[in-house]
């Protein structure tokens, strides 16, 4: 059996040429899809259409078998019914192809005894051969720097070339994952959809990750595994080398339920998991928002000291309610929001006054809006130069800030929050919520974004994320990656 | 002392006349914003600007005095100093004003003597006269059918009327229950910020919207209360009345600590609080996202029997991972996935198939795209159909949608929701990430609204809001209000 090191998983991003099999001339097929996305995405290597119809789709001419194609094929990417599928397999061998991803679905998942077998002679057929198999029941590669776009998406949508990679049993939170890093600049390395992950599994690519130069972080979505202890070592080996994220689906005794008909997987119990995960260094989340704002705090924040929180609202409204809310987010999440020396709350006393202030920690600087911007400016300017405090928390409503201040001024504030961040290098957490002015939320999120903060949603949100991080498992370095 | 019986409240929201004291003809200042506020909004009775300094404001004359006011003055808006707060009462005293609401700030929550006895003398000089005093510290009234928008907000912005009245001690927390309301079409009723209620209080209004007609369901933002005994048994009659959802904040140790700060509240612990929230039949809600989801789901579905919940995912994506992470967070919110009948499961499988499919429930309806969209019709109208099922989830993600269907395939979709919804009476309840594609998503969004989905951003917030209704306490009837 031919070794399964991490640069042999480097084709599986980096293929000089992919071979689409299964890529038809009917546009709505998944295969002509698949082929048109990676044309848009603007895939550098050489794209080969497969299909014993012919014709051609996306501008290219369709090859009858992958043996009529004339060139090397590194990698192919497989829309076929599953009867196929061994055939397939020979003909990728008799290639020389190094890895195939199935998308094709219809094998051990349907828990039928003949997927089963059809999966056990794919495999012995492949690795006798040194040909490496990706899922199937999967949507396999993604790579942001080779334009390899995820899935039969027509348009070729790809996101910007981060540090994060992920791993995924499923080809939906994979999907997920891909969109939310576009919307939110959770910019990716790379990511794999397993799928059955016959061969090459979630383990193989904790390890690739773990060395790979490129990714400062790792994200995994994880419904269950045949091998429970090399997903251990392997968990061990990238929690102890980067942050490592694992949300596990199928927590609950119906998710569980759920997942066996999904994947295949025999889910182990949620405790099993936790003490796993927590013995392995890496943050558990539970649901796919506490992934991506756990993965958003560390490509923009870095694994850093973030124990000591300030809070700040009233940026434009009465800020009361939320300071208070504010302390019962974090505390629910075990936060410690210590109260600002007497410097600090001096400076503020003389900046904001006492009349309706809260001024301990959370602060609430909504009086500062009567006094001017240049006044809210400094009273936050004064919350990041206390020497107490890790993170500072923002809550911000651009819904309230437009109807109160206006645009200009909502401008103006925005403009300043990314001044103070890049000239004190104190970390700025935004919360923003969605309302009613989504386009002129969402421009001043992309750029809080570009400008290195994290925006979250919600409050309960921010505090869980930063919590997630503040009480992560000690057993990984604490600054070993990012920053 | 007079009545503060609920007819005497009307004046709150229905007043035939406002005058805004401290109404500053220069723009910015919030006595300015009021009026330019009321004006915008098209509030219908009289607006009288009042100032000594004279001059206009948005069109109007303002007056020296409430005496140099020729018409009756039915309510006063106050934003003046809180030096001047006492004098104004006596004025008001003097020109016959049914009720006062102070803006002014500088009272008994700064935890200064003279602030307390300021408010003494204010409530003192009032009640010998028959005149009600709203906060101070407030933010008052709001009311969408006699167009009173809230607070100084210059662009007048007032939601749609709707049949859910809210009480909050924060005028922030009433600010965001505006603005999530207008977002997310939370249409209310009424709604009053208290600030530090020296004499209408919370249980004023629970008592009032407990009898108000056009009121059917009642949410409050509370941090204290300086008459529990009064509080109790208001909440007990407003929960017995209606569907009632109260947020307490400072519900932990740096919560309370924050809130005495705000209004000034003795806050009591969170135990103490939950305990006579349940006693009540209230349903407690630990945040604004809670409170306002269970708002929506009240308001678009009312409070019918919804325990037994249909999950469906696979609108487009491999439906896979979001069924298993769905079933998790239903399981989190110990909510019932019933697996359904066999006559469902048998058409659905004839519908879908068998590969790759969950159909127990959660339901992966992913199969479905590649069959055609009457069969994605077909399979969720097969699943709103089961016997077993009193409310249907389903998780759509717009972004993916569109990636994968396009434009007109995702519209057709929503489409035939509402149709489904329509034509079967089955509950729905969307979940709709935001990502990438706001504007489209919020086209849908609305459309959904409209047409009585409630649409929810994650499936932990779908799950969290449907299990706060089902596990609501039994003192109040169980389907005595809405729908």
């Amino acid at each position: 059996m031919p070794d399964s090191g991490k640069c042999s998983l480097d084709v599986v991003f980096n293929p000089r040429s992919i071979a689409v099999v299964g890529a038809s001339a009917e546009e709505k097929k998944s295969g002509a899809k698949w082929v048109s996305g990676l044309v848009k995405a603007g895939y550098k290597g050489s794209i080969y259409p497969v299909s014993t119809n012919g014709g051609r789709i996306a501008g290219l001419d369709i090859a009858s078998s992958l043996s009529a194609i004339q060139g090397e094929v590194d990698y192919v990417i497989a829309s076929v019914p599953a009867r196929f599928a061994l055939g397939l397999v020979e003909e990728c061998v008799e290639k020389g192809v190094k890895v195939i991803q199935f998308f094709t679905a219809g094998f051990s998942e349907t828990g039928l005894s003949d997927g089963k077998q059809l999966e056990r002679q794919m495999l012995e057929t492949a690795r006798a051969a040194g040909l490496r198999i990706i899922g199937p029941n999967c949507v396999g590669s993604y790579c942001p720097e080779t334009r390899i776009s995820y899935g039969p998406v027509p348009d070729g949508k790809v996101g910007k070339a981060g540090d994060v990679a992920f791993i995924s049993q499923s080809g939906g939170v994979g999907g997920k994952l891909v969109e939310d890093g576009i919307a939110r600049q959770i910019n990716f390395s790379k990511g794999i959809s397993l799928g059955n992950g016959i061969d090459l599994d979630a383990a193989d690519f904790f390890e690739y990750f773990a060395a790979d130069p490129k990714t400062n972080a790792i994200a995994a979505y994880l419904e269950g595994t045949r091998n429970g202890h090399k997903l251990f070592r392997a968990l061990l080996t990238a929690a102890t080398a980067k942050p490592t994220v694992v949300w596990k689906g199928g927590r609950t005794e119906a998710g569980a339920a759920a997942a066996r008909s999904h994947t295949g997987s025999l889910a182990s119990s949620a405790p099993v998991w936790s003490g796993m995960l927590r013995q392995s260094g890496a943050i558990e989340a539970r649901n796919l928002e506490e992934m991506t704002d756990c993965l958003l705090l560390l490509q923009k924040l870095g694994l850093r000291r973030m124990s000591n929180i300030a809070v700040v609202g009233g940026l434009a409204d009465g800020g009361g309610g939320i300071s208070v809310s504010g302390s019962d987010a974090c505390n629910d999440n075990r936060l410690c929001v210590p109260t600002l020396t007497s410097t600090t709350r001096n400076r503020l006393q003389e900046l904001i006054g006492e009349v309706g202030s809260i001024l301990i920690n959370p602060v609430d600087v909504s009086p500062a809006q009567f006094r001017g911007m240049d006044v809210l400016y400094e009273a936050i300017r004064t919350v990041t130069q206390d020497p107490g405090i890790d993170v500072v928390v923002i809550q911000e409503d651009m819904d309230i800030m437009l109807s109160f201040l206006g645009q200009p001024e909502t401008d103006q504030v925005n403009h300043f929050l990314q001044g103070i961040s890049a000239e004190t290098g104190m970390p700025l957490v935004m919360v923003m919520p969605h309302g009613a002015n989504e386009p002129e939320r969402n421009v001043v999120e992309q750029h809080l974004l570009e400008a290195g903060i994290p925006v979250m949603p919600t409050m309960a949100r921010a505090a869980r994320a930063l919590a997630m991080l503040a009480q992560r498992p000690t057993r990984a370095p604490a600054t070993s990656a990012l920053q």
